[in-house]
């Protein structure tokens, strides 16, 4: 099996990032033995190491190779490819890919044996950084993720360390790469993180919108097939009194009738920044012929992903702060330390949920089965239905059975929501295509609240409370914490 | 009447931008005879220069002031005042106040003695040089039309010379002016240039997102009870198979109703940037109680308005060129320099329009009655319907009476839009406001063709045709004419 374990090995490092060329060698041989085995070849490519011309950007392309003929990669076949005999793996951009969300995609992709490139400016961790913010887990950096992968499984994930809204990086590496479908995580994603401050506000909308923007013209000038999987968010929607469908909506009005656009009506620049991405994405679909999925998600928990289980160096963020934490995980850490569950308000705030191993089960499901030429397709990713209030009696009822003691506070509410209010969106389009979803369940919770417990001595406590206002805002530079 | 032709004046001038304390001395008194006069005395200020410390804006803040003590501006009370007496005059900033519908609105409002300041980049002068365009009239500097308007009225309009993008520079007009409301016009503003090239396509949502962004914050942190009015556009609403509201629609959905937003299918980067602006400004509304009016308005045509009679260096800018120029004004340059009228496809695109003189009726009306606070209100701001091949036809009768032979080829559309569709779309308010709509006659059809015969021997005609493909657009930048 040694040739499973081969060093190639593409990326683009920061100057002062190390190439790795050698990585150490393990044996998951149990991993593969039932999956039938097809060799698949890398185009040899030579190290070379080229400084870019533009001196803002200081970026090296390092190419690390295979250094000897033991270093053909072995592709595993895998469910995106059809049974008639081994074909050349799908490629799969994933923007974003060294987050939350991206680096359990990223994974789970890789080992369904497509080829996998992660493009990723690394901000996320700065803004940890800045914020004075950490995840409950510790994590490796994204190079030492990428290298554990490599020998635990065999498999290259690629990677681009650079900004999308820099579009001669991002044409760089769509030439590079060339990708058949592109994941895009790659956005600032905390509605609290965008109402900080004006500048907060404006690095939200501009990040996210020129983003993806310059997504949709590399695909357009690059890659015309490539098939845009974009996460959006059932916030988008908001809270209107009737019921929320997938994308679009049937009206009927004054004796005539059209399927228009489902009204948006989000609530934080973030959420805002998803609504203007849907917008452009979708007249690029009608101008141009761009195929996009649209995936409006709702609130992630969880943490564990099959991939993950294999060793703590690929370990998931977790975040529970009061501007990356989201109300389940963060719920989950507050009852393993013993500090009341915030509830903002009423706690009436109703949301749809998925366990983040659906998360990246939907995502394969787009890739899977993509959009259609010109079409700007929309699924609601989420699996069920909870207020605030149904999570904190159902993470105090787990507690108890761990003998833990909870309690929940409302705290006033730091946002502009309505905190009572109808809601019943639509979710069938994934499970139609085959999502078998992780419905939240006793012994999850048990689980996530035991993984809570094991870290608890990394939790601080003062990063829990909400220390961002939706009313607050203001236009002067903000630091939010400690 | 000396003291009607003082020179108080207020500029941020640009580095090489002169100075003008005395200016020209007329003698406009018959225009005001008529009409009840107040004093009003400017607070005195001294005449300073003090560069920013900022290096990259090289900008200076120069303040002439009157000389003598003549200098006392007389202000004519209007019809914003109650008539129980003489009253402070409202202040309006006019963002975007040097460009087509800006300017002559500045003009109307400074007439109908409100205190105005104009806000401008002045970028859209810059667009012409590095296009290779020009307005079909000869246009004096914003510099030499204002001082144009203080010599001709005695009515002073202050000028704010800077980039709203920069918060900065926002931030000083605003705390400098105090504004009561803001008239935003100051974005870029055609759909052609927002689809030469990526680099025209980022331009303009940043522009125009983050602009806006800028002057709600401003407005939130400055002046909150300042009322924004804001230029949308009837594009915004695409072409949809039923009847347009102006601005929410009230759904029935599975025996269910709310009123929401109308949904929007916006066609290029530019009426996108206007979508995302409106969800921007409504979200504010909502979460900080600002009070807002979005004016979506149909396409312009005409240039004179009763300000601009008054001097030839009033004048405003028309533009027929196949980027800045929009349909009817275009028809009649082509018509008066006997180049065939050229409709888009099969020309059944049917858009709402109003003459100029009802902008500026429009804005003075939303103005005087301005949106409560909170409260995120939508006009459909034009007066009548046309079809392409409605304004060919119109603009060919009229020519035939003047002696024109006026031909009508269609040319392929440049742009992805329906050729033939329903459109029925409301526009009530402003009327129960109080608009009179000066609707397109034959009279109004002569003197527009008139006014192009005037200016034919300036009219290029190389930037006529359409240079700008909605699907050719490319990541490239591109140099459009020449």
């Amino acid at each position: 099996m040694a040739h499973l374990l081969s060093t190639h090995c593409t990326m683009k490092l920061s100057t002062n990032a190390k190439v790795y060329a050698n990585l150490p060698n393990h044996h998951p041989k149990a991993l593969f033995t039932s999956l039938p085995v097809h060799t698949y070849k890398h185009p040899s490519k030579s190290l070379v190491f080229h400084k870019r011309k533009d001196p803002k950007h200081h970026v090296f392309d390092a190419t690390a190779v295979p250094m000897s003929k033991e270093a053909e990669t072995q592709i595993v076949s895998g469910s995106h490819q059809s049974s008639s005999g081994p074909s050349k793996p799908k490629k799969v951009m994933i923007i974003g890919g060294d987050g939350y969300c991206g680096w359990a995609t990223a994974l789970h992709l890789s080992n369904k044996n497509y080829e996998v490139c992660i493009v990723d400016s690394l901000v996320r961790r700065l803004f940890d950084h800045q914020l004075g913010l950490d995840s409950l887990t510790p994590i490796a950096s994204i190079h030492d993720r990428i290298r554990r992968w490599k020998s635990l499984t065999g498999k290259t994930i690629q990677l681009y360390i650079g900004d999308i809204c820099d579009f001669e990086f991002l044409s760089e590496a769509f030439k590079s790469f060339e990708p058949d479908s592109v994941v895009h995580f790659g956005e600032q994603r905390s509605a609290p993180y965008s109402m900080i401050d004006r500048s907060r506000a404006v690095f939200t909308q501009h990040n996210n919108v020129i983003g993806t923007l310059n997504v949709l013209f590399a695909i357009k000038e690059y890659q015309e097939e490539c098939h845009l999987v974009k996460l959006g968010t059932m916030g988008e929607y908001g809270t209107p009194n009737i019921d929320i469908e997938e994308g679009y909506i049937t009206i009927t009005h004054n004796g005539r009738t059209d399927t228009l656009p489902y009204p948006k009506q989000a609530s934080s620049f973030y959420h805002l920044s998803k609504v203007h991405d849907s917008h452009n994405i979708a007249f690029t679909c009608k101008a141009w012929g761009v195929r996009a999925t649209d995936l409006n998600q709702g609130v992630v928990y969880g943490v564990r992903t099959d991939e993950m289980e294999m060793h703590e160096e690929l370990c998931n963020r977790f975040d529970y702060d009061g501007v990356f934490g989201t109300a389940l995980n963060r719920f989950c850490v507050q009852a393993a330390v013993g500090h009341p569950l915030t509830v903002y308000g009423k706690g009436g705030q109703t949301r749809g949920y998925l366990d983040i191993r659906d998360t990246v089960q939907c995502v394969e499901l787009a890739i899977a089965n993509p959009a259609k030429h010109g079409e700007f397709r929309v699924f609601n990713q989420f699996t069920e239905q909870f207020s605030v209030n149904d999570l904190s009696r159902l993470v105090t009822k787990a507690g108890k059975k761990l003998g833990l003691e909870v309690q929940t506070i409302s705290v006033p509410n730091p946002r502009v929501e309505a905190e009572e209010h109808y809601y019943n969106a639509k979710h069938t389009k994934l499970v139609e295509l085959g999502l078998q979803p992780h419905l939240l369940s006793d012994s999850l919770l048990d689980s996530l609240l035991n993984f809570a417990i094991t870290y608890k001595d990394r939790v601080d406590k003062a990063q829990i409370m909400p220390s961002v206002s939706w009313k607050k805002i203001g236009a002067k530079p903000r630091t939010v914490t400690v």
